[in-house]
């Protein structure tokens, strides 16, 4: 009956086709003629309210606090000075506040793009930063062209085995640093084997500093989570005491490295030296200046634009996608969470034009930070202008705090980041494919192992791994075979030129090869698309069957692949509306025989 | 009605699946047993027939004469001393014999191989040989791996977009030897531009005999095309007059070759040095000895095996792939003539083995040869018995006429490839795909142009672009939309992981973007195949649909596609057998509301 209501559904004039060329091409000209999809704030600024900016203030200076640490950090992951952190961590604020279609999302340095930077630029800042400009170009042109849908070929299985192998190698990473060791190399297998091997010769200062840093953390967060709503009637000092919880949870980053240091501080004025620091950091703003496109080494030597190109090699490929793709995954979160949908190409194009205009204030490579927008998301903002107070925060540490840097025990930073990394690493998600699909544990499996090796490597064998089963999939097609009189084939796919060696391959040796020869009805009610290879090998099995005196029957044919069999000219094809119908037909063939 | 019968019918429970993983481990399981598929010899052997030997042995020795001088052609397509060319062409005679599934096949040189083989080797003997042996290995390692169906992704209009290009490619490419022109690059356009730029200095007397020749040519074939076959009571002397025009006609490259070497060989006695010959070639059986893995050049230095792969780089894949491609095509077509199926699996083996066997007789790499196959079918070979009398040919050209080869002319062997290549031009083709389905023009053209510019990427292009085209049907599938009360949606496709962003995209624009937010039914009548990424985007979409109070159904789910939407226990699932029984369940739903 459902299918009888489709057919009669079908045949109603009021359906349309989406997705059709025109479609696509009206739509991009409307988005032409759409400042507002180009320019978001346009969207929001003119609605602007006081409590708005009130909300907004609160969440930008909350993310600013969250920001300021962990950028610090994470310039240490990419293998870069500390002050490269903050570089990088304000340009974001300001272009997306324009061109963002998501109120919550954060751009800035991250854990994993830190970590994909730093096998690529080898501690150079003047590859990082020339490595935001290319890798900033390639996204706006990516934007420009419309290239977002690529995303789409990264499955979610892909995306959980990256982000929980990164999660643990970046957590792993920072081991050394709570250790206090040094001269461990960057090779996740590598720094496991020296981080054990050297384990004896642990500073105690640092793991002391580092322990006490992640119990706060620890402790602070499971605080904040277990804070209940102020409800409209608790008394004022509930509150308050509250509020001040809220705070405390809220701004743990911040209010742990700033006791730190002062520790720090504190010892090494009384002479002692108990803790590994940042050390010197250059202070004040970057310089405004364009990106470098050749590096002068020590010696004098120029190496020019194309052999760093060279060096950067997959980098200029990895960094942009993988950019992209994190933000992208951070704003569709959110948005599903708070209701709104984001463009994906207005996004690439933000995120392009940010490294674009970060490399010209040394900048390395960002994308959209899962931590601090989920902070930006509790704490209510309610448009991207939250970003610029984030940003204005960053600078004035910038002009005023970086000699205080110096006394950050790398221990604190080192604990900060095993706290932001710690919730990427979901292991239920093994248990959710279990029970829903098994067979996503591979791409996902692939991913996770293989991002051990080298991160980057994980995420394109997994990308393949998926690619794979999906052109599995179309090149063997399941059929269904009933085995009668006649040999009836169903199948449950499209027919593309990949299966059309496997369905005749079928059809030969069960209709052909057994004796006598039997007729074939091949049941195409689910095929919706046929290619001239498919085409060709069916007119080779019309032949075969002709040869041997039976018939190859074909039912259920849509009006789409009839035309092109039709066009075709095949000597002798024969199609019914329905298996009931082939079938009859051939019996009827038969008794006139 | 159809529709119903075909419900009916996969309720019944004599419908089985093809292709399921136990499918395949018993036929790889039986394929071990039986020696018969691993050795097809044992099939034919025991029945062999005096009348067959016959045919056997007119057939080999017809191939035979058209082998010879035509792979000492292809060797000066390939860039190597024109014996190679006969090194190549025996030993697939005999492996083939014992390993081969198809009776017309006959391997040894072929143009295309030629051609991708000068642009990997460079001219030098030791690189072919080494790439004859590596190769070889590869492909029989793909057989014992049974990756015999990566072939499957290549597409008919690659392939002929590919033969097409070569053809030209490598027929132009002899107009220099026509013309008698020397010092011209390999390179396709640098090969148009120079032999047109140096036509002037064209000698006179190779333009003479290669025109005659390809007149020679031209015109037996075409006798021989226009001769009908014998009739029982025809008088002896039309069946004597039509058995020598039959001879003229098969045999004619050797006899033009022959005429032609006659002629030279007078103008060199007579002091005249008209004709570009073939020149000093080595004489005698080449040693049997394992192939050098590593070279020694003339000034004493020791190339490495690794440093020589490296230079191989690509036609490692290259070479094994095309070559196993133009030998499957060429089997498969005969086979589909004459009536035969081959094993893709064991062809690979066969010529496989022919390669690694090959290099030990310093062959260059060997394929299917389409000319030869074709000449070997008209014949009436029975069996591929055939290919050992054409062996034993060319082992008895190599032992006693190498002395003569020095006087064949260059333009003579110009004009057999010419003619040999000018049939693979199929023009008509384009007609076809523009008739039959206009979109596969696409990786038509990609791989013909690509392929002038190296013939390596047209191939690689035009799998590229007809994978792309493949993921594009996959990522987009065209949607059905019906605008009503309630917003219906049918897909034509599955449902895979690359469509999931897509499809929410369309229900959310249609149905909740629009004023008020109506339900929608997704009509997954056609979807055979869920994953966990589509699942993921379903829940979302199904908490976006309850938030705005109205209901998403699903209508036509199969059984195996419920059951991993039932497996993710997503809220608020909703399923009705049909579009119809979901329509009259969200009516009842809104009365009651």
């Amino acid at each position: 009956m459902g299918d009888k209501a489709e057919s009669e559904v079908l045949m109603d004039t009021s359906w349309r086709v989406v997705g059709s060329t025109q479609d696509r091409l009206r739509a991009w000209w409307c988005s032409c003629c759409t400042l507002k999809k180009r320019l978001p704030i346009l969207g929001w600024l003119p609605r602007y309210s006081l409590g708005w900016l009130q909300m907004d203030l609160i969440a930008g200076m909350t993310v600013g606090l969250t920001a300021v640490p962990q950028v610090l950090a994470y310039a240490e992951v990419a293998g870069l000075p500390v002050q490269y952190g903050l570089y990088s961590a304000f340009m974001g604020c300001f272009i997306y506040c324009i061109f963002g279609t998501s109120k919550d999302v954060t751009l800035g340095p991250t854990a994993i793009m830190s970590l994909l930077c730093a096998s690529y630029i080898d501690g150079d800042p003047v590859y990082a930063v020339l490595l935001t400009f290319l890798s900033g170009v390639i996204q706006l042109s990516m934007a420009i062209l419309q290239l977002g849908f690529l995303l789409d070929f990264i499955s979610f299985p892909v995306i959980k085995g990256f982000t929980c192998a990164a999660a643990i190698t970046i957590g792993f990473g920072q081991v050394k640093n709570i250790l206090g060791l040094q001269h461990i190399p960057q090779q996740f297998f590598l720094q496991v084997y020296y981080t054990f091997h050297n384990i004896c010769q642990t500073r105690v200062g640092d793991l002391v500093l580092g322990g006490v840093s992640l119990v706060l953390l620890v402790l602070l967060k499971l605080m904040k989570e277990d804070l209940r709503p102020n409800e409209a009637d608790a008394p004022i000092c509930v509150r308050v005491s509250r509020g001040i919880v809220w705070f405390f949870g809220t701004a743990r980053n911040a209010l742990v490295v700033i006791a730190a240091s002062c520790v720090a501080y504190a010892c090494d004025v009384s002479g002692y030296e108990v803790f590994t620091v940042t050390g010197k950091t250059s202070q004040g703003l970057p310089p405004f200046s364009a990106p470098p496109f050749t590096e002068t080494t020590w010696n004098g030597t120029v190496i020019p634009f194309d052999e760093i190109t060279q060096d950067l090699g997959s980098g200029l490929v990895v960094i942009p996608l993988i950019g992209l793709l994190e933000s992208i995954a951070i704003a569709k979160a959110f948005g599903s969470q708070n209701d709104y949908r984001i463009d994906a190409n207005q996004e690439l194009f933000a995120i392009g034009l940010t490294n674009i205009m970060g490399s010209f204030v040394s900048a390395y490579p960002v994308t959209g930070s899962f931590g601090r927008t989920a902070v930006n998301s509790q704490t209510g903002v309610c448009t991207p202008a939250g970003g610029v107070v984030t940003g204005v925060i960053v600078l004035l540490s910038l002009a005023y705090l970086m000699p205080l840097f110096y006394y950050i025990p790398k221990a604190a930073l080192a604990a900060v980041i095993i706290c932001a990394v710690a919730p990427m690493v979901d292991c239920s998600v093994i248990i959710k494919l279990w029970r829903v699909k098994k067979l996503d544990l591979l791409p996902f499996l692939v991913t996770f192992l293989l991002s051990f090796w080298e991160v980057q490597y994980g995420i394109v064998g997994g990308i393949a791994v998926s690619g794979f089963m999906l052109l599995y999939n179309i090149a063997r097609p399941k059929l269904k075979v009933s085995d009668d009189d006649v040999l009836v084939v169903a199948l449950d796919n499209g027919l593309n030129f990949p299966a059309s060696e496997y369905i005749s391959n079928v059809l030969y040796t069960e209709a052909l090869l057994v004796s006598p020869p039997r007729s074939a009805i091949l049941d195409c009610h689910h095929v919706n698309n046929i290619d001239y290879t498919v085409v060709n090998e069916i007119r080779d099995l019309l032949r075969q069957f002709d040869l041997r005196g039976v018939c190859l029957v074909f039912s259920g044919l849509s009006i789409a692949v009839l035309e092109v069999l039709l066009a075709a000219e095949l000597p002798g094809l024969r199609h019914m509306d329905s298996v009931d119908a082939a079938l009859q037909s051939l019996s009827g063939n038969k008794a006139f025989n």
